[in-house]
């Protein structure tokens, strides 16, 4: 089996991670932030110990962790909790639906939304002309889920303090793949998933919020604070972590970070030039039309001729062992601009855990199956 | 060390549910629902199976299951999902900040909010009078947090499906403690937690939804379904379930379930005679108020004359070891009408991981700091 689907989610996670889950299993158990006993302090410990890790690993010491199930509630969160009826927001054609179902929920109550659909990089460059005077929030993707194109998160974070609007950057396909820098990009808002880049199991993400920024909660409920009183607090991150946190997901979302953290260097040449080899491989192939460009992060999209794009992905999954992803991997609006809506196109993800050797072999797939088909 | 906050989380997972976590985290990281290939679908076939098990499980044949990552989301999923301005609820005093801090902030949008002051079995004989005209839901947890009563839910069903109003049980304290039989009680929506007497590790919930409801979501996002389309899709549990899934908690709840049903006879019989022997224990010494009954669920709250709870519960925890939980334990309505706002309650919460030698020895520490204080 050659897994090409870690867009989705990183199928190895490491003997650190797993070791830190089982050992979890065992001794971090109790529920932390709720009672002052030994057991609930030593998982609250742990968690103190994530948050703060998660700060340095995106050098956001001025922001908090709101930790999340996954990426999509931290968008969520975000976007949610912070826009009102005649606000006015700007984002790219690339984010997900997680963004984008949002956005378009907000239209039904007076939120204006403006979509830039130039390439993901140029974004930067077209962003300043759509400002109007009741922006409050921008938001772009760092990296797509669909091409890989990546975005310029320095100069979009210029733009924002010029302007004064927050700016909400998609961390999903970015984090443990490539340096983030909350701080060199004046990153106002991060959202991150667990299970991908950062290694961590699934039920885990966060939304990291710029110390100022005020939001109104997703959802209400016990705090393990200020228990009287029936409003819910505002407090960063109590308030907007209601319920009992994901605390074995996020122990472990610890341990991913602290194997990245030893690795970082490492992980990114490997996914650097394995990228690379992926774009070249399968540029060469001239049955191929290729949606991504030569320095993508992480993924390659592209169809076959006139084959629809789910067929092919199962051909390649049942006679290849080869998993790859077919479809509109959630993100409809670049799909439009690259004219897939109705094909889709096969995404290969991969990471530091891939081989050339495997690329290789999806090449000769590639190859076997387009001669069959004429 | 000696755990009595199983209320909070239970402490002990069984070897099964620890198994499976392991074994999902070497087998089952893939991400369910997204794609088409052979990895992907072994998970989302384990996630079925899990969603099979808890319908069986709670007798919700005519139910679906949507998975959140605690009882909080679920509770403000079927509250905030269901009422509109204009539309009136009734609620008991017993009622978690989950459910309350929901309605408060449904007050200021226009919701009407009745709560019923009585203790807790008798909320079901003082239901009919409350209701009115515009009432669409009542919400009744099955079992306090706070004093381990329980509620009739059998009666309050009835009302419900006579008056055609929604009715929505909170079971956090009730599921794996007791048979709960969602047909029978005619339950509508049916919140639990995952972490506490079902043993999966944290990071999962959920919320059954039976056939024919319609919720607004929570959250907006992608759903591996009809991605083309901006709009979110009104499915169950696609459409409430937006984002990656957590599925290793998911599949630790399945194991939990597992081990429950293979020997819930043994628990229940076995909870059940603990938390007698803890009540008549407890109730022996003079020097103590209780709050809960003798045929209390798992759970004792008391306070020692006029000490504040939670200066007991540190007693407890530094000098004997025992873990308890103090404070208003997120229930402030309860407490208000135990008049112990001020001080809180110390709460005994046990399991059947629990021990009758466990009991003596808190017995005997609250004997030695009641002495040590007079």
């Amino acid at each position: 089996m050659i897994y090409f689907d870690n867009a989705a989610t990183s199928l190895y996670k490491p003997a650190h991670v797993k070791r830190a889950v089982m050992d979890a299993m065992e001794k971090y158990t109790a529920n932390p932030g709720r009672s002052g006993h030994i057991k609930s302090m030593e998982v609250a410990e742990k968690i103190y110990d994530t948050r703060e890790a998660v700060k340095e690993f995106f050098n956001g010491s001025n922001h908090e962790v709101i930790f999340t199930k996954n990426c999509t509630e931290a968008l969520n969160l975000a976007i949610l909790g912070l826009l009102k009826s005649g606000d006015h927001v700007i984002a790219s054609c690339y984010e997900h639906n997680s963004v984008l179902r949002v956005l378009e929920h907000l239209k039904s109550i007076g939120v204006e939304v403006s979509i830039i659909s130039s390439d993901l990089y140029e974004f930067a460059d077209n962003l300043e002309r759509e400002i109007k005077e009741n922006t409050k929030m921008v938001i772009c993707t760092m990296v797509s889920n669909v091409t890989g194109e990546y975005s310029n998160s320095e100069k979009i974070g210029e733009i924002c303090k010029l302007y004064k609007l927050i700016y909400l950057a998609d961390g999903a396909q970015a984090s443990g793949h490539m340096l983030v820098d909350l701080k060199k990009s004046n990153i106002d808002m991060f959202a991150f998933a667990g299970h991908k880049g950062l290694l961590s199991i699934t039920g885990v993400g966060g939304l990291m919020v710029k110390n100022g920024i005020e939001l109104n909660p997703l959802m209400f409920g016990g705090t393990g604070t200020d228990s009287e009183n029936l409003i819910q607090p505002k407090a960063i991150p109590e308030g907007y972590e209601s319920g009992t946190i994901p605390s074995i997901p996020i122990i472990s979302l610890g341990a991913g970070i602290e194997y990245i953290n030893k690795n970082f260097l490492k992980i990114i040449e490997k996914e650097e030039d394995l990228s690379k080899y992926l774009y070249y491989s399968l540029k060469k192939l001239n049955f191929l039309t290729i949606y991504s460009k030569c320095d993508t992060k992480n993924v390659v999209s592209f169809n076959m001729k006139n084959i629809d794009s789910s067929y092919l992905a199962d051909v390649l999954n049942e006679k290849y062992s080869i998993c790859v992803r077919a479809g509109l991997h959630c993100a409809p609006l670049i799909h439009k601009k690259l004219k897939t809506t109705k094909t889709g196109a096969v995404r290969v993800s991969i990471d530091f855990n891939n081989e050339y050797l495997e690329i290789d072999k999806l090449v000769l797939a590639l190859k076997t199956i387009y001669s069959s088909l004429t």
